[in-house]
């Protein structure tokens, strides 16, 4: 038939000098059935390779009693593993990314709540008890904790749907911290159901055009602020506005512009970026406070309660008609603050080559949240500003999380009255020089180049965010996503492959233009696994591949086999397998061979094709070339000899 | 590097006695780029693969303008193709068919009219305008229209829940009317856009589980016809019923259910059952004419009106209360009918060797539902068991149908005083025989063998339709059939590969055992497109390979390059390609070679990189062998020569 075997051992000689058996002209390779599993084997298989694929029990496994139990403190409280170890050296770096953060984190605190509709003192709130009991749970070294755009807005717009923050702040406070306390809970939930893919859906192209759509909605509504309007209404040209408070708005929104372009310019000087914030809100105060701000139009931000976190477990409400509204409203915005902070976690143990572990990290952030709902805090998570600043400052360890919620501290306990002259109108600034980090011209255009669809996916993220809703603009991206990889499943492609002259290699004739067609056999890679959605397809397309290459395009009058390549083909379904019983039908005049079915496939396959025998065991082969081989012995006469006539698809 | 091309020519020398060209030494083949396609390309070739994959316009190129003319005709009006042919021989077959499928078609047709909630009279006038719409328009030769049990079933159970077809029959008509229309006209919108595979995602597995549930509820509703009780009730215990009507629904139930078996049994006596029903009728009619049925308790069906179908324009409603609803039911109705019409043809067109167009199927069926509607029809499909009679009965093109449509007409004109004295209690039992022949132990058993996870689908369609609702039922089953390919995707295989020995064959280590990993090298296949769902999976998974084989399971200290066979990633998203940088800023010390990545995947992959250059051209490979080939002479000390110290899984 061939002999294969002895030659190919060639390729071993590079790196073995001793060839240790040749058999002498070998048959085909049989496909050998895999091991046999019982059902319980499998499901045990498919549950950890499902839910538990990082399998975290493995450090445990060998290992004595006491060690075993200090692993396991160490798994549920991360913090034990690097305090023990910490010394000076390590606070001395800490303290310094811990002061820079909270220099970035006070300012952005009070921004963001505002971008929340929440009484400006929740985002410091939120800057405290936050970090402290992400340090004890968290396994990142680098995440800074607190208030985000992203989420703050979001929970801001969903809530206000329903409530007025202005009419009613009261209540709109109490449902912001229900809302964060289901978010917590649904991102604790996630995380101990190992159900953490669910973020995944939540892709990148998705979340480009979400925040871009974000960032347009929150630069318009923070111009109202910058220009000193309180409320876009049809009236507004009558509305008195005050040119100090334009001057002032655009004059700041410049420095913190130009500060960020410094930063993105030369990275060294991250704290130009980092610092500008707080030196902006410092000067604009002195000035509002110098120039009395008040008697010129410019709205201050008025007095501040002093003091740490009160609790606030008095406030969370779990009946009434909003009860829908937090609950969808903790679903989205624990989702989107998981998505950024699951992120930012990986991106900076990549860069730092230390690993993150995605369910511990979202039960860390849950519980946060959790905790925080009860003591005034909105919901936080890792902060991509914070996180990038933390880094650049030199953190090493989550202390510096510490550091900053202490200086948070400090501010809440006694710098409280400073703030009581900070004009409004440099938190939109600050906030709008933050939102405007969130368009990426770039990575949309990446994104064009690479796949158009995933570009159409962001498009409908973007102005679904823009003029539907932040969650319906999300769902129809996650929808448009879902819908495309099933269409892959429906549609799978099917290639004809040929052979790579002088060898025994077979690609796609299309893809690979020196590969040529055997005559006399079709070969055909099915890439997708086969099942109830696309067997119909499949089943057509085939017998049109048939068609085409008997008829027109080939013009192969003499075609005998059909060959499918199923390296390609991962898993059949009960609906699957009969594929191959009605493709064995309609080819009742020529063979029909199959190559490499894998071991799930080739199970079933057996299995239903119990009693019928119309799979046959020598038209099974490991390789398209031994396929080829040990059929062309018998193909009828026009074809054999004739390959110097084989035809090239153009 | 290696020498295969020339060594691997045996293979060929097997169709060909001559060697065209015999490279001496050649390299490891480089991987070509497929040739360049635009954008616009690219979207026409997605958007024919996607929706003209049987590429409906084949048969027209190349032809002069008036054989396109006949052939568009023909396209639109299959009677064309087949009429002018028709003979007299071909007649004599039909005649003996046709009067067979109309002896059967008026009993089922005034039963299943019944289970409708509708009145008998209707399964008559469903049984007479739908087939010749049929006729004119469908493609199939063997195809029996007329009402079925599993869609007259739904119709009347959904419809049901908000209209009492006893209370108020003239709106219950009317809205069955308006879901037949909407029904007719989905079925065509999705032959017309060429969406008819959104009929696959009720798969072999849902569809048992729904028919076997249908079936129960139908049989226990059939029952109380049987045992003569007008409503199941909580006082059912003191509603006076009668012994004769029980006598009677048994003993034509056992020789309805005797006349299947012997059927089944011997399939050329088909005749037994498909004549049973209508003598069932006869003789009941008969004795219960004879015996003064009413006198003995024992419902009869009473006066029907005789004459063809009047016209029901009228009777259709597009406004008010009940329009969702008379939406929603067409819609599943629709879905459910147009499944089975399309199992149906397609099973017969594969057993005689002809070919059914499922969306020209699905336009036929529409159609005839639309002008159904419109002629007093209810929802009418290609009914299994009138096809399977029609077939046996040696039908040999649509005009089968036109004979039964005649018969039926022929009843409507001057036999229905007939039927006046017909027992309900004998349709009732006409139901429940035909409907236990949905039940398919034997399937679901193969179900159970082939694919665990298809039987537990099954298991909700079945419960779901019994316990919940047949739409809820239905959602339930297919939202798990999704999830199901979702998770596929999300969670994707990764296999780590060995040579199998003596040849250049790289084969799953698990499945093959004779196979052995090559020191040195980690050879991975992943198993599935690679795109936002599982990008954060796979890289996990394969770092947590790279640690199991560094550390425990193979011991493998000197592990240096890291080889992923692309072949089965059929292709690549914008999220997917970062995979791959990701990966390469992992393996930092180690190499990263990509085997047989396919087309579309290099081209995604070469454009992210472009800039960056972390994917080396040279680290690309058409093969596994060639890559371990290439990169063996680079593997540092000492692994070379050691491939006897091979370690295998177990």
């Amino acid at each position: 038939m061939h002999n294969s075997g002895s030659t190919m051992q060639s390729h071993v000689v590079d790196i073995t000098t001793e060839v240790p058996e040749v058999p002498e002209v070998p048959e085909a390779h049989p496909v050998a059935p895999p091991p046999k599993q019982s059902t319980l084997q499998r499901l045990k298989i498919w549950i950890k390779e499902t839910f538990f694929s990082d399998d975290p029990l493995r450090q445990f496994r060998g290992q004595p009693l006491q060690r075993k139990l200090i692993l396991g403190a160490q798994y549920v409280f991360p913090i034990l593993e690097w305090a023990p170890k910490y010394n000076l050296k390590l606070l001395k770096s800490d303290l310094i990314s811990g002061i820079t953060i909270a220099s970035l984190a006070i300012p952005q605190g009070i921004s963001y709540a505002k971008l929340a509709n929440l009484p400006p003192i929740l985002g410091l709130y939120s800057s405290f008890v936050p970090p402290l009991v992400y340090v004890v749970l968290g396994s990142s070294k680098d995440l800074g904790v607190g208030p985000v755009s992203i989420a703050s807005l979001v929970m801001g717009s969903m809530l206000q749907d329903e409530v007025s923050p202005i009419e009613d702040p009261d209540l709109f406070l109490k449902l912001a911290l229900t809302s964060t306390f289901f978010a917590g809970l649904f991102q604790a939930a996630l995380g101990i159901l190992r159900l953490g893919f669910i973020i995944d859906f939540l892709s990148k192209a998705i979340l480009l055009g979400f925040m871009a759509g974000s960032a347009v909605i929150v630069s318009l509504q923070q111009l109202k602020s910058l220009l000193g309007i309180k409320h876009f209404t049809k009236k507004m040209a009558i509305i008195p506005w005050s040119w100090q408070t334009i001057v002032m708005g655009i004059s700041f929104l410049v420095i913190l512009l130009l500060a960020r372009q410094v930063s993105i310019k030369k990275p060294k000087l991250f704290w130009i970026s980092a610092g500008a914030p707080l030196v902006c809100v410092i000067i604009s105060t002195i000035l509002a406070f110098a120039i009395k701000a008040q008697h010129h139009g410019i709205s201050i931000i008025g007095k501040l309660p002093k003091g740490v976190n009160p609790a606030s477990t008095d406030k969370l409400i779990f009946n009434g008609s909003h009860l829908g509204l937090v609950i969808k409203t903790g679903f989205i915005t624990g989702i989107l603050s998981l998505t950024e902070g699951i992120a930012v976690g990986r991106t900076f143990a990549a860069l730092r080559n230390y690993k993150v572990d995605g369910n511990k990290e979202m039960m860390a952030i849950g519980l946060m949240n959790v905790v925080g709902c009860t003591t005034s805090c909105y919901i936080t998570t890792g902060s991509f500003s914070r996180s990038a600043v933390n880094n650049s400052a030199g953190a090493k360890t989550a202390m510096s999380n510490v550091i900053m919620s202490l200086a948070v501290l400090v501010t809440l306990l006694f710098l409280m009255p400073l703030f009581h002259y900070t004009p409004n109108v440099i938190l939109g600034a600050i906030i709008i020089t933050a939102v405007i980090g969130l368009i990426d011209i770039p990575a949309a255009y990446l994104l064009w180049k690479i796949d158009k669809f995933d570009f159409l996916v962001m498009l409908v993220a973007f102005f679904g965010v823009i003029f539907i809703s932040v969650q319906y603009g999300l769902a129809m991206a996650v929808g448009l996503s879902i819908l495309k990889v099933l269409l892959q499943i429906t549609r799978p492609k099917t290639v004809m492959l040929g052979r790579i002259p002088g060898t025994d290699i077979y690609r796609d004739l299309y893809h690979y233009k020196e590969a040529a067609r055997v005559p006399g056999f079709l070969i055909l890679r099915i890439e997708a696994p086969i099942n109830f959605a696309n067997i119909t397809y499949l089943h057509e397309r085939i017998l049109r591949w048939i068609e085409e290459v008997e008829e027109n395009l080939m013009k192969d009058f003499s075609l005998q086999f059909v060959v499918l390549e199923m390296s390609a083909v991962s898993t059949v379904d009960s609906s699957g397998v009969s594929l191959f019983k009605d493709l064995n039908t309609a080819l009742e005049h020529k063979g029909l061979a199959l190559v490499n079915p894998l071991a799930e496939v080739l199970v079933k396959l057996k299995k239903a094709d119990e009693g019928h025998k119309k799979i046959r065991e020598d038209y099974l082969f490991v390789t398209v070339g031994e396929a080829v081989a040990s059929l062309s012995s018998t193909l009828k006469a026009p074809t054999v000899g004739e390959e110097v006539q084989e035809t090239v698809v153009e």
